[in-house]
């Protein structure tokens, strides 16, 4: 399949534009009998929906989603479910006057070196509005966990780095997320960013982030060794997210540093099962999971779209000063983390119905 | 197609356990008429090798190379060329202490898990062996890329980081990489490593380590975006090494703590082309080469075999304390430099192609 | 990929159920810069829309395709083309009296079996109603093959055999195919099916069929041995549509009769390109276009919903009588002509793009 | 994947050529501990092999397999299994004379079109020797398929045509395949095809055949609809192997003919049980299995290599008379029959698996 696809069993495609009609995916391969409704997908579509406070963009999308196919009498058929987001607020006229313009940091020129064209409206496809439809498959991943494996499955994202500043993990506290508007595990940290970002707004700037993507409750022997290891698609998986420049598992790059008798979690044994005392790896060991949680992390770079003049080039191959007015984000990584969240569900779901068609005899 | 394939349109498919008769892969999607010959493919297999130096593992293989099929008369024909590489050196009797013990850090317990057995010769399957038939491919996926866009497409590998230590940037110097053991471009920070290793190893220990590939020379317009874009595609392939915890684009995790206008690069004209003034996105925006050099790092724990006892289990589910005797790295970081050199190859190698199936009328 | 997508590097995923809100579909790999407007899609989906004679069912639906992604200013831009067609005469009371029963010919029972549910309504999404999307996939797929190979590239189909009756080649006229209800190109047999179809469909029967499709303009070259033989491809385009039971390239089944000297075209040069004294093959030879055209012929049954009473069994396991009321056609080989011709395109298309890639140096 | 690969789930890839030091495949997807050894493969290769009768080529080669991968203490490891067979009796020296000639009815120009190359040496890869992979591939396929389902699933084939003589199915007796050299189940018949392809082979022409596989004991529900439908899937893998032209399921052409009343196979209940009074549909509905016997018959051309002169062309564009001298079969068929049992295996097993995957909760 060409690029806009994503797994192997369990899998969806997206399609649509910033500013076209309407955007949206196709989930194929999921089991049939769970139930699913349009409201168990909006709940998550409204977690990463703009304009919910002033962090982030204040384009108006209601983000209302459609179930077009592939649910019958309230359950899943087993056929593909088709999902549609009508695109509302789109205001194209914001950008007619980069329609010329290739800005710095944004994909801009690739995408007219690729296509030999350019949909400049908002970015067209490489627009982070594009992840709202993996959001919203995303939703059904979940459901695809939890109706096989149980309600034990859980996947959390948080935000553990706003620019310089990251939360300190002895006051982590998974309950407070939704009352920041950072989904910031660390109360004092959360207030800080408060301040940092307020002033990084009106500077006409943006800021970097890291998003911490946790799944507990993951049995232990999913993950198809060589290539397709649960940890090599999670790379994939979220340095697909638009931003993102790094992806770590477990310690990640911090285990460089290491020796090896302190990098290695120790086994033990707990009610007749195998458990480990640290959980250094992340939750992986040879690209298959190992009972403990599967922990992620993503870098996300600053917002390329600024009030800030930066030097780009014109398509007809001039030197020009850009800046970019539009609706943005300041910290695209607060709204990254639904996002994460949904490409971690995405990834089991797909790797959990891959491991039950190779169960032996 | 299950996990032991990489690649749409280029593809290999690597098949070989560390102690079975042989090790190899299947590259399909080969371009017709490119010459090719064993001491090509060999020539970078011998930078892998091991037992080419006290840093190394001791055990001892040839590592020769046959070619199987889809190439006549010293060229490839479009057929799928297949490639096996004799095991020799196997002395499977040194595992067999271990054949009911998971090691902690190995994935001794997950192979378990997932497949309900284990072949527990030298890690079997999970075993770094297989990173030859990478390095074997990788050797044939340089062919295409210099057949097709000439020979200045160059990549090659570093290593950055071992345990705490890092290269200095501005003692960089590519033509020294081959004059030590470790693949270290600064010759100072060689000479270091040295000793420092030399202390690990002897302490029975083992430490992590950063490679960095750069290709140069690699045309604006590759990369399919949203799902393949050549960044996730980079990610998902060094994230699949062994021992790989991390993967970073350009700047990676430190774009998390930069400002929007220092985090991108500014544009320029050079000859009629467009160019970065400097190369913080790594070669790559919005998931396609933007034509400067395409550059990438992972991280690599430390080799979880090392002689100082840690506490695993055994399969009958008893605690167990772990010394793992055989021949092993202790920097898997050095040998992993080759091996991220054939990875970015063959990533490029397969979009190189997809790319050209794509383009316009 | 699940069952839903075709193509390997030109693909489409096609959704929807006879009567949910919509049907559609997501074309990808589709190359920029093609010019692409509705009404070039709605020409074909025209052609296959029912209620169009009396030989066809009465359901009225007017098909029209909404364009909602892929394609700025009038072009396709290299991003996913996301089609939809809304169901609109739907009347989902017919069906309420088989809700409960397996009708015998039907995949009633087997979807059953298979997913442990079915959408009752009109045969779900077995319906053939989900071929309109394949028939609107197939219009860019044309698109693809002239905007590259020029306008040389014809692809027409035609129905050779409605129930025992068979068109006489000699009288084949390809102009004559929309002046009757048929798509037939002999006029006289076009006659003699008028007749014989109103009298089977009085009797509240169907009948079975075959349909030719030819693809003339193809270029050697095309296929990709040794499984995805452009024979192989088609033969599963032309068994994937619903009631097709059989598939044949060239001679095909008259092949095993025959003897070796007689069964193989013989070759010669024509301006300096080789030709083919007759076309036994197909335009079909080792798995790859020879330049001839390529000609396909596929066998449907007789449609299975019937008045005439049939044993069939109920989802409880009780023998039950089953007549079909719904509105059908008496001959679905009519309306699968437009869907065998664009199954045609899809495939070449798909081998066109796949072909480029792999052109050597 | 290029076109070397065939299956989703279970998957195999082969390679090598005729001519060319071995040849061999990799199975991926093989679920862990399933009992396999070399002699289980062998086995069938033995059925397939050249050389046992005058009715098949002489050339001769002991087809010797050995497992290189995959399997370990006697059970597979659901790791790749690496399989090749030695190329022996190659007399590379008798196709010399026809380097530079394309033969009709053969892939030489076509190859040649496509690749501009062509390993002329026993047709290459194009060269039913690659057949030899599939056969062993499609022991594995039993094993997977027997051991997840039980003895109960029985794949078998026969000759059912050869040129115009048809076996009598009122004489059909499985019990004699092996008594004859032509896997005819009609003790009749298989008389009147010796004497009958012992003229053909004298008169040094060839002649084309039918080959019928049927599987029993297939459980309803695998397939996988709308375009990985297991008719489509067979029609694709039996279209794939040399000198197929047709590939048929059930009534499969004669369906054309027929009414709807007479079309379709009546149900009942046996034992709680669906069944089906006749299997005109040959064992698939809507794609799916549907508990009945799986029934494919394919239509292979005469071998197009015959002592007697046809006219084919040059590589440099000169007419020219062809006779092929090599070693041959008269009627390929008789070999494709353990062939099209193979691919019946192959793709039973990767629905198998398919299926297993898509289980709901």
């Amino acid at each position: 399949m060409p690029g806009n696809s994503f797994g192997h069993t369990f899998t969806y495609t997206t399609w649509g534009e910033s500013h076209g009609p309407a955007i949206g995916c196709v989930v194929d391969g999921v089991p049939p009998n769970i139930p699913l409704a349009e409201p168990e997908i909006q709940h998550w579509l409204d977690r990463r929906r703009p304009g919910q406070s002033k962090y982030t963009t204040q384009r108006k999308e209601p983000d209302t989603v459609d179930i077009l196919s592939g649910v019958f009498e309230g359950k899943t058929t087993g056929t593909p479910v088709s999902l549609m987001i009508r695109n509302q607020d789109q205001r194209s006229k914001d950008y007619s006057e980069i329609k010329d313009r290739y800005r710095p940091g944004h994909a801009d020129y690739t995408y007219d070196a690729k296509y030999g064209n350019r949909d400049y409206r908002g970015g067209g496809r490489s627009s982070a509005r594009e992840t709202a439809s993996r959001v919203a498959a995303g939703a059904i991943a979940r459901k695809v966990l939890t109706s096989i494996l149980g309600d034990g499955v859980v996947i959390r994202g948080a935000l553990v780095q706003m620019g310089p500043h990251r939360v300190d993990r002895d006051n982590w506290d998974w309950s407070i997320l939704e009352d920041n508007p950072f989904w910031c595990p660390d109360a004092g940290m959360a207030a800080q960013w408060a301040g940092y970002l307020d002033e990084v707004r009106k500077a006409g700037s943006s800021v970097g982030a890291v998003v911490e993507v946790v799944a507990s409750g993951v049995p232990a022997g999913l993950g198809e060794p060589v290539y397709d290891k649960i940890d090599s698609d999670l790379a994939k998986a979220m340095m697909s997210i638009n931003a993102s420049k790094g992806v770590e598992i477990g310690t990640g790059f911090a285990a460089a540093s290491e020796r090896g008798e302190d990098a290695h979690d120790e086994m033990y044994m707990e009610d007749g099962k195998v458990r480990f005392r640290t959980n250094r790896a992340g939750g992986v060991l040879g690209g298959i999971s190992n009972g403990e949680d599967i922990v992620v992390r993503f870098a996300v770079k600053p917002t390329s779209s600024i009030l800030i003049s930066r030097q780009g080039v014109t398509s007809a191959g001039k030197e020009v000063e850009v800046i970019t007015k539009g609706r943005h984000d300041p910290c695209v990584g607060i709204r990254a983390v639904p996002v994460g969240e949904a490409m971690m569900a995405l990834v089991l779901a797909d790797h959990l119905l891959r491991h039950r068609a190779q169960i032996g005899p």
